[in-house]
């Protein structure tokens, strides 16, 4: 089968803050062209007159099913008080909790023009379930607390129902998620860095989150977080970690080494008094610096069009220097960096011939984006989320005109709201 | 006509984070009833079971035809800069610009549930035509720049301009805007306090946006920006300032004592890199604090649901405190501080019989505010652009179903897009 998308304006993301008006042809589930008008043969023309295109956004840290937590006690003092309000939810949530908290959160994902994101969660493969009935690509991991005895039977049991459940699609990337510092010991981020080499896992943790972690592990080990887990070996397997917002020079000069992506979140960091993450700092330093949206109860949603505009707005007042990150560098954030972060970057994240057709179209026949001038700051700072008109994953259209083609959102709302109201009473 | 919103989420915001299920009549211009069930008749009914109503948006601070500069030139250095790339464009303005660049912002801001909101610019009786065209409140100021002279003549022939098409409208509200102390002398102003005081007229101006304004005060009147004004007497007239980042506890004391509101402008105080208003402060010292998206230019856009999300973003992440503004404290700055800054809190910014009906429906039913949980979280944090299902001002509904009723926003487009290239070749 294959799509024309005729006279769109592309931007291919393959170089700095170029765009054209021209021809994609997705050919099953591959670009096959990209560039001026194409002379071939199409099964279905697509006038894209209006349209942006972009490679959909890589949402490159989440907790999926925590929508159903969205706005749930969300006022808390810091990170370590919301903790203690959220564990314990945790600790109930079922199956069926897990499938429909992940299908809301595709449906917001797709909507927004998101079709890879990476996960931390539970019980993951209903979210697996999910992200396959939504159509999107999933990096789902293995999330790890606690120690050495509780680590094997993750592997034993939760990695082996991932890799049933994946079943060889390729759309499922499997991870494994060392939680954090302060929730693992040293032992288990050892076994799972070992496993995950073994497996050809990405690792996927939380690090130097709050001034409060990189304090505690200080005492605890005489290290900051990132030269901790360097001194332990985790690094010498892929690893991308979420938040960053303390890192010193000497840290990201480890993490450059060692090639560690930082996803940056800024609105969990805002919410959750975090602090605000020097991300133009640490692309000086030669990090690959991602965007992920946090899990939608600390957020509280999962839109990337969001995670954009205040990583871009975030950077200029902190710095005082409005070209402190540039909007296309923003936009690289959200595509091919968060594609390098998840080791996907031969497969997605800009729009070229042979990689996978992950597209989205923006329109930009509206008000709120007229007149268009910078088309990378209209992009960033004015592009409502309802500008998303389609989007595709792998060839296959799950947005059009703004609807879900995949995804019964009103069917999802109510058993999301039924699920959530039966957690309040268990 | 009796139009009743039937089985609504009312937010009345007349006291502390208080909602409840019930109806709302709207007869004629104004609201009839808001409480439980109504048992009376009614023209039209709409099931509203799905809808949040809340009194529509009051942007507080704008420069409404500034739409033509949307993403213009928008990464320069610091305010100066900026304007220094933007007052070029100004001068070679038509009134056909203002026109289209009015209609275009209005149709943003309807889309985006504001039907109130205050402007600073030029050939205002251009922005009123589209004001009356779209059917919203405008608080059209007559704008005042330079000395004594040059205030005379706006006097004589712009105000005498904006009354004439004004024309007895009741939704046309008259202010005066002296732009700032370092563009305007000091016999301007005291001049404009004076000629507002007597034909009873807000004052709307920009104050204490910059260090570098703040530090050019001091050198030049020995006062910081808020002792100046107050000092040659503008304050004795009802004013409103915008942006008002670096106010001294002195100057609170002034503000307070005075009565002068101070509208936010989170969004663009971070894109020209001015600094963080610290509001959560400014509340604890008994300000009044508004909001406003200032102009598209330096936004780059003109939605209040984006700058209350900002609002609470910042607050949180630069006091460390998640809990130093409330979402529903930001609620209020967006509808009934406003409708205070501006004088229109006996007509407008909340729902009660008897007050203008001036109310937004917005769509709880869809992905991204499921579940809903704790409503002003969601609405302030959640909520999408594309919530917005419907917006009525003084009784008449402006948007249906997130499309507009008043405007042609296609048109809009094509004569914006025409009008700046023209721009850009005067």
């Amino acid at each position: 089968m294959k799509t024309l998308l005729k006279n769109v304006t592309v931007i291919p993301m393959t170089k700095k803050e170029y765009f054209f008006q021209g021809d994609i042809l997705i050919d099953d589930k591959k670009i096959a062209y990209v560039g001026p008008s194409y002379q071939g043969d199409a099964d279905i023309t697509k006038d894209c007159s209006s349209f942006i295109a972009l490679p959909s956004f890589v949402n490159a840290h989440t907790h999926l099913a925590m929508t159903l937590m969205r706005n749930y006690k969300d006022s808390q003092e810091n990170l370590q008080a919301w903790l203690a309000e959220i564990f314990p939810i945790e600790d109930k949530l079922n199956e069926d909790d897990i499938y429909y908290g992940s299908l809301n959160g595709l449906a917001e994902m797709i909507k927004s023009g998101t079709t890879t994101f990476a996960d931390m969660y539970f019980q993951q493969w209903k979210t697996i379930e999910a992200v396959k009935k939504a159509g999107v690509r999933g990096c789902i991991s293995v999330t790890f607390f606690g120690d050495e005895a509780e680590t094997d039977r993750r592997i034993n049991y939760n990695y082996k129902r991932i890799v049933e459940e994946k079943n060889g699609d390729d759309l499922i990337i499997c991870h494994s998620a060392p939680h954090a510092i302060y929730t693992c010991t040293k032992e288990t981020y050892q076994k799972v860095a070992k496993f995950s080499k073994d497996n050809g896992l990405y690792i996927n943790t939380h690090l130097s989150e709050t001034q409060k972690e990189v304090d505690d592990c200080i005492k605890q080990t005489g290290l900051r977080p990132a030269e901790y887990l360097d001194s332990i070996g985790v690094f010498d397997t892929p690893t991308y970690v979420a938040h960053g917002v303390f890192f010193s020079d000497e840290e990201l000069k480890i993490l450059k080494r060692k090639n560690v992506s930082v996803v940056h979140n800024p609105s969990s960091n805002c919410k959750l008094a975090s602090g605000i993450c020097p991300i133009s700092h640490y692309k000086k330093m030669g990090i690959n610096v991602a965007l992920g949206t946090d899990g939608a109860s600390s957020n509280n949603n999962l839109s990337m069009i969001k995670e954009m505009r205040l990583a871009a707005m975030l950077s200029t007042v902190s710095t005082m220097k409005p070209a402190s990150i540039t909007p296309y560098e923003i936009l690289e954030m959200a595509t091919i960096n968060g594609a390098k972060a998840l080791g996907l970057a031969d497969k997605i994240g800009t729009l070229e011939v042979g990689k996978d057709a992950d597209i989205v179209l923006i329109n930009k026949n509206i008000a709120e984006m007229t007149p268009l001038n910078n088309i990378f700051s209209a992009l960033v700072f004015s592009m409502p989320d309802r500008a998303v008109d389609s989007v595709y994953c792998q060839g296959k259209q799950l947005l059009e005109d703004g609807k879900l083609l995949t995804i019964d959102e009103e069917d999802v709302i109510k058993k999301i709201n039924k699920q959530w109201e039966d957690i309040l009473r268990r």
